[in-house]
């Protein structure tokens, strides 16, 4: 993934999480993903496709982050993984990558979105396949942590 | 989703694991997804995308069912899921879903695909976010049992 595609997605999360949940977002250093990883209780995923580029996004969350920033944005009092809770992973996940869509449309660097898949479970393994490295973005809120993996690769010709 | 959609996944499905894998495929009657799933052992996810329609498809085996596809692909004797059975779910997910694209595409819907993720892990619920119905189309092998999920729509204009 080029570094010019990594910033979009940082400020396309922070922008989204700070103006849905109210809620101040720090974005860690971007690394290339290495070996595998056990992921947080609720993952989104979702597909970019179009002629000249294709990729995926994940953004996962621990629970008590995403319970706290569903209940920031609803207005809720939720204390568990309910399915309100997991349907707003999806609404997130498709509002974060809509964003970084948006500011990479400005770089000349188009596609569309594929419809988003949340996941919810403990020691799960998830592994994007593709033909370039994979970044991890961490954030740290005062709601808690999650992070950002994201794979975008021009097609080979 | 509509049916003029299911068949070019139960064919594509079909043709590439009996092709493959030398495996025979029965499919079973495609249903509506209705309520959560608990997953098989090693699930593969891929975004489809384009200006007019967007969608999901996961193929999702059992443990016992991979690792026998697994081996008859590679002529190997693997007897757990290791990283090459775990990217072999990644090759067919993509193989399954360019079978589908094309004949999709025969009807007039095309799509771009986007970078397949494979999930594995026990006691997983995976959501699709979609507009309209999911279709799970079951299918039976002498290797053992997996299943499709598919969800494919026209976006709204």
């Amino acid at each position: 993934m080029k570094a010019d595609f990594i910033n979009p997605f940082l400020l396309a999360t922070k922008n989204v999480i700070e103006t849905m949940a109210a809620t101040k977002v720090n974005p860690g250093k971007p690394e290339v993903k290495k070996g595998k990883t056990t992921w947080g209780a609720v993952t989104g995923i979702i597909g970019m496709a179009s002629s000249n580029v294709k990729g995926c996004m994940l953004v996962s969350f621990d629970g008590k982050t995403i319970i706290t920033i569903t209940n920031r944005m609803l207005s809720e009092n939720f204390t568990e993984l309910n399915k309100d809770v997991i349907d707003c992973v999806g609404e997130l996940t498709n509002m974060i990558c809509g964003g970084a869509k948006q500011k990479l449309d400005e770089l000349g660097i188009s596609f569309d979105m594929a419809t988003p898949v949340t996941i919810s479970g403990h020691n799960i393994e998830i592994h994007q396949i593709s033909e370039g490295p994979t970044i991890t973005i961490p954030f740290e809120t005062d709601a808690g942590r999650f992070v950002i993996e994201a794979n975008l690769h021009e097609k080979k010709k």
